[in-house]
């Protein structure tokens, strides 16, 4: 079940939960479909295009229910690039400090950017019309969920005001091709900025509420809690927009094995900044920060995607150590070490990025 | 010159350079007037309000020049509680890392929130119209730094959406009072959510223009620097939206020569999210961040100000360290060392707060 196919690090195949190896990520600012990291929570369903319907309710004026050409013909297309990231991307650096049962050991390439087509969100729920009492909207799915008790399908939401502003797509296209089943076909939500988590996949109902979702996904699992404590509902801060991050592609852990040859050595990696904030810098180091070279940072290819940076060190014989921290626009920056960050169920590692390799 | 009165320490008597002693700050949404920091790179000018005018200019289709009166009388009053923050707060960790020569050793309380009441700067550029080309608002006041070479006055600049986003004020008032001479009267700027240089004082021209501010304190100073990076013209990060921050206001470290009595004690303190985000959690801990209690969080007086917190802590006999670090909406926390955060000019220090105490 667990294993290595290919470009993809294939943790589970039942729910598939499969990260690309980072190298396949490397100095390409949108990720190939093909190496588009695979979260999910149960079996992928299975549903035909032609008799999906997606139903709007809730506080609304009007129930919509729309079909797949409904949806395409009735509101304005839009393509936008978009960088999502699992809240549990760079899990296993926080799994090495202390256990953390039952959740896959995400390396730091679950974390991908596609070109998303569909519509804004923002368009169809305008025509539905968010009644009095509106704060809240769920996307409800299909694909129920094994691992809960009792067994429930997968849901989430995100605030009104996130969902009308405009960015947060309803999609049928990736990368200029159908949306694949895997990665959430017909149709799926977009939510730019926030944990993939919130990005539904397989979407057929959407309900405009007075409170968040009472999903096991929203109101217990995706939360942040203090180390010490015990998950249970409405515990912990819910996750919603991404804290900045950043991961070193190339070299990876991978090269560990095949021993690097010395000198000059291409570093290649991304980083991604909050909501609303750039990366204006990336500090690069071979001994642990104690000294620091400046990467070359790109600008994001759209406002809601990564940024990705590249720098040449020279690594001398021996074993070596890279780390990597990213700078926001406020002039904020990572924390130094996973252990800090610890918590019960692996969330939101943003520490420095760090591969061991070994050289010469 | 430097010495501590009242509740204040006085760093610098000319220019004035003062923070409030931590406890001044504790518990209160507001900062009282008196013991709200001041920052200054010169003498503060001596403005008649009757004779004051401000001049906007550059690339607008209506130079403006406008008195106290026509400014109140003109434009719609709004007052807005807004927290400002000294890029410098917290330098003094810093320096205790590394010597940062010319700099004020600022403590945990540059930091201070104030109801200002004047006019939304995006009013009175409506009147004045910016033209083609406008990307930045530049402002000039007649304060000259001696330490700069050749002594020039102060200025800065922010880009136009965030002058036009409403928020950023022309403020005559603070705390229902006349704006005071030392914080900037007769007229300031306030610019929610960025470094309090931003919020330039004793305002005489706003210049509407394509670059940013030229001045040495926009193009020069208040920039964050790689470690081993040289100041220059143009050179690292210019500093704008505030990073993410906490600091314990109560105790201080002041107490610790004072002794405080063992058993149940009441720990106070700030934390100050990022533009856009909120503070969601604070940890407190007595043993450097092995284990962590979790204070009670006020909700911010408004959108752009800090949140206070409070927590009680067991104080065992003997010397102690309280730790404290906040958490944002995103998941993301503070770094947990200021040595990592050693920049040359000593800006950003937003490591986890700490203050030492003798118990007993």
């Amino acid at each position: 079940m667990w294993g290595k196919r290919d470009d993809m690090i294939v943790h589970e195949e039942e729910p598939f939960n499969a990260e690309p190896r980072p190298a396949a990520l490397a100095g390409q600012p949108l990720t190939p479909t093909e190496a588009f990291y695979s979260r999910n929570h149960g079996p992928s369903p299975d549903l035909d295009p032609a008799t999906w319907r997606l139903r709007i309710d809730g506080l609304v004026d009007r129930e919509l229910v729309l079909s797949l050409c409904e949806l395409q013909q009735r509101f304005a297309l839009r393509t936008e690039v978009v960088t999502l990231g699992c809240a549990g991307n760079r899990r296993a650096e926080l799994l090495a400090v202390r256990p953390i049962p039952g959740q896959v050991p995400w390396g730091p390439a679950t974390i991908s950017t596609a070109a998303w087509t569909g519509v804004s969100l923002a368009d169809v729920l305008a025509e539905a019309g968010p009644g009095a009492g509106a704060a809240h909207v769920a996307f409800t799915a299909p694909d129920v969920s094994p691992s809960v008790v009792p067994p429930q399908p997968y849901g989430g939401s995100i605030s009104l005001p996130k969902a009308c502003s405009g960015e947060v797509l309803l999609a049928w296209g990736m990368n200029g091709a159908p949306l694949p089943r895997i990665h959430g076909g017909p149709v799926r939500v977009v939510v730019p900025g926030y944990i993939g988590a919130r990005s539904v996949k397989w979407v057929q109902r959407i309900s405009v509420q007075a409170q968040p979702s009472e999903n096991y996904f929203q109101a217990e699992d995706y939360r942040l809690l203090p180390p010490d404590a015990e998950p249970g509902p409405g515990r912990g801060i819910s996750l919603g927009p991404l804290a900045m991050t950043s991961g070193i592609l190339c070299p990876d852990d991978d090269d560990a094995g095949a021993r690097l040859p010395a000198g000059p050595t291409d570093v290649i990696g991304y980083a991604f900044a909050a909501e609303g904030r750039t990366i204006v810098r990336v500090d690069v180091s071979l001994d642990g920060g104690g000294t620091w070279n400046q990467a070359a940072v790109d600008d994001p290819p759209s406002p809601w995607a990564w940024q990705l940076w590249h720098t040449t060190l020279d690594l001398p014989v021996g074993p070596a150590e890279i780390t990597a921290r990213a700078w926001d626009d406020t002039g904020a920056t990572q924390p130094e070490f996973p252990a800090s960050l610890w918590n019960p169920a692996g969330y939101d590692n943003n520490s420095w990025a760090r591969v061991r390799v070994d050289v010469g």
